[in-house]
């Protein structure tokens, strides 16, 4: 889809032109891939603010044909040392490149020495964050791509309890093991994270790592795991109890629930990032679990896992329609368990789009 | 283990005397986890060459129970922003710190930004790459995880071949996913890297993406993969026919196999790195084919499947008893097939110690 590619460029472009840069030399990987379409391991994009004609995308050897068929509307460069070959070609058109941007919050200090010898007389200017900005916002291709992965998730979780995979005895690793070849069977091409399995009083550690510890009758299982799709990552908390389900647990879960509806409801366009976060914990603290509640309540999905925006206390900012986030609270009693219910969801004038569709009632198995 | 954490500091403490600064500031995790065993996602280490009484580690309130049990031995701060508080420390303690360095290849430029304002009057030197120094020699403790690791993979293949997982009508993926599965049961904690498995004329890509094309009499097939045990990765490349191999693949085989062999004859404390990579590549381009090995014959592995030191043509600097290092080299006949054969191993006083062990005999299924 080289259109889209040249649809976000463009956004940049204009960009660069606020921010009175004449091109931005992009090194991040991720951003290059949003940019371009490129999925290698060595890249550098040197994006005039004048346009497509005058961008240059490097790469080396090892992808003269995977760069062809990704990336078939740009000249290219092959070249090994892909940033710093980009840099000496600006200092070569200086009346073209007199003020360039670099992408400063990923260039090491080390590799800035390296470019600066070769930016040579040109102005190199520290732009932390542009193409983050943009990617903020989705277009409808990620989000496409995003609702496929989000399926994918939704797809193993259930074929996993359908196939009984939730049962005493078997272990975490076990559990999360199965679910991610389900993830795979059913069109994720990875995993979106290292998946958290966790049973009994591990469900009360909120980023617990799945172990040899082996499902119990009574327990809460909590699943916290995401597929990818084209590079798109889907993320989804839901809680298994085996059995009949005990009072407090029923008591704890209905009030994450409701946190996570009043968080999910917060969601709009305009609204400030912290106030969607206060909105859902608000609920827990008025229950008096506030400290138990030690996390934000979300944060942006997309070519990464964790993205800006950041829904917490601390946050900064509004949403905006297209943003794609994670509604998550959750309560933690140590010891005893933990309950964590997840989205990703996508901002609209509308209300919220709800990419994840697994059911938020409580599964018993 | 925490006396083989103080001795890398020891190490790395009689480092910085000879570079001259007070101390350093340690922000890559792996650099991290080398030095202190702490395994969380945030952290930062303020090294003082004058030991460990001196040397401060700081993470955030998520892992004060993790940090207790992994790095014992060492005064801890809690803090979020981790490097930015031990530099406000340093700059506290202007006696002990007026020069301290920091990994320049690691930190950004933005974050470097920050840094300065937190160290003050703290004279902040760039000294990239003093621990990836150190890590090159493996201690015992590291290569008995690469040992692990390696068994590990060695077994996973052997149960894949002995359960018929390799026929076929299998795709690509299906056969990668069984091998990471069987990796995982025999005792890997995850995959070392996206596992290769390339069949037919996909052997030829040296670094072939599974994909949905089904496996087919005849057929070569290469599997390059690894396995992670401790954090440490193992890293092997092995070929299969489906069938009787036919005589070009006989032949292509048994040249890479004397290249490989004359490869790893080569490695022994004091070689030239590139010249073990022109003893297998002299083999190669005896035989015609020195245009179709194209890559470097091995590199370092450890913390990371790809670290220094490269055994390359450009590669410098010798090789010294405990690297840990793989011997691949390979032939790639586009359209064809290629063959690549690949080992790790740890260079001894002795010769190589082999760490993967599944035979070099052309296996045919």
């Amino acid at each position: 889809m080289p259109e889209i590619h040249a649809r976000r460029r463009a956004a940049l472009a204009a960009l660069l032109h606020e921010n009175g840069v004449d091109a931005l030399l992009v090194t991040d990987l991720l951003n290059i891939r949003y940019l371009t379409g490129f999925t290698g391991s060595n890249a550098a994009l040197l994006l005039h603010a004048g346009g497509d004609a005058k961008t240059l995308f490097c790469t080396d050897g090892r992808y003269t044909t995977q760069s062809e068929s990704e990336v078939p509307d740009l000249e290219r460069v092959l070249d090994r040392a892909s940033a710093r070959a980009l840099a000496a070609h600006a200092a070569d058109r200086l009346a073209d490149y007199g003020r360039t941007g670099f992408e400063s919050q990923h260039v090491s200090v080390e590799e800035h020495e390296h470019l600066k010898v070769r930016f040579d007389r040109v102005e190199l200017v520290r732009t932390p964050g542009l193409i983050e900005q943009l990617r903020m916002v989705k277009d409808e291709v990620e989000i496409a791509a995003l609702r496929a992965a989000c399926a994918a998730a939704d797809r193993a979780l259930a074929a996993l309890l359908e196939a009984g995979g939730v049962r005493p005895g078997r272990t975490e690793l076990e559990v999360a093991r199965d679910l991610e070849n389900r993830m795979l069977e059913h069109g994720s091409s990875g995993i979106s994270f290292e998946s958290i399995v966790a049973a009994g009083p591990n469900s009360a550690i909120p980023h617990h790592r799945p172990t040899g510890a082996e499902l119990r009758r009574g327990d809460f299982v909590k699943f916290d795991f995401g597929a990818t799709v084209d590079g798109y990552h889907s993320d989804m908390t839901r809680m298994v109890v085996l059995g009949e389900p005990a009072d407090w647990q029923r008591e704890l879960y209905g009030l994450v629930h409701r946190a996570q509806a009043a968080g999910t409801e917060a969601v709009r366009p305009g609204a400030v990032v912290s106030e969607v976060d206060a909105a859902a914990r608000s609920v827990i603290a008025d229950a008096g679990y506030g400290e138990q509640f030690a996390h934000g309540l979300g944060h942006g999905v997309g070519l990464e896992v964790h993205e800006a925006p950041s829904l917490a206390a601390a946050g900064v900012g509004t949403l905006s329609a297209g943003m794609a986030v994670t509604v998550e609270p959750g309560v933690y009693l140590a010891g005893r368990g933990g309950v964590r219910i997840e989205d990703t969801l996508v901002v609209r004038d509308s209300g919220p789009e709800l990419l994840t569709l697994s059911t938020k009632d409580l599964v018993a198995v």
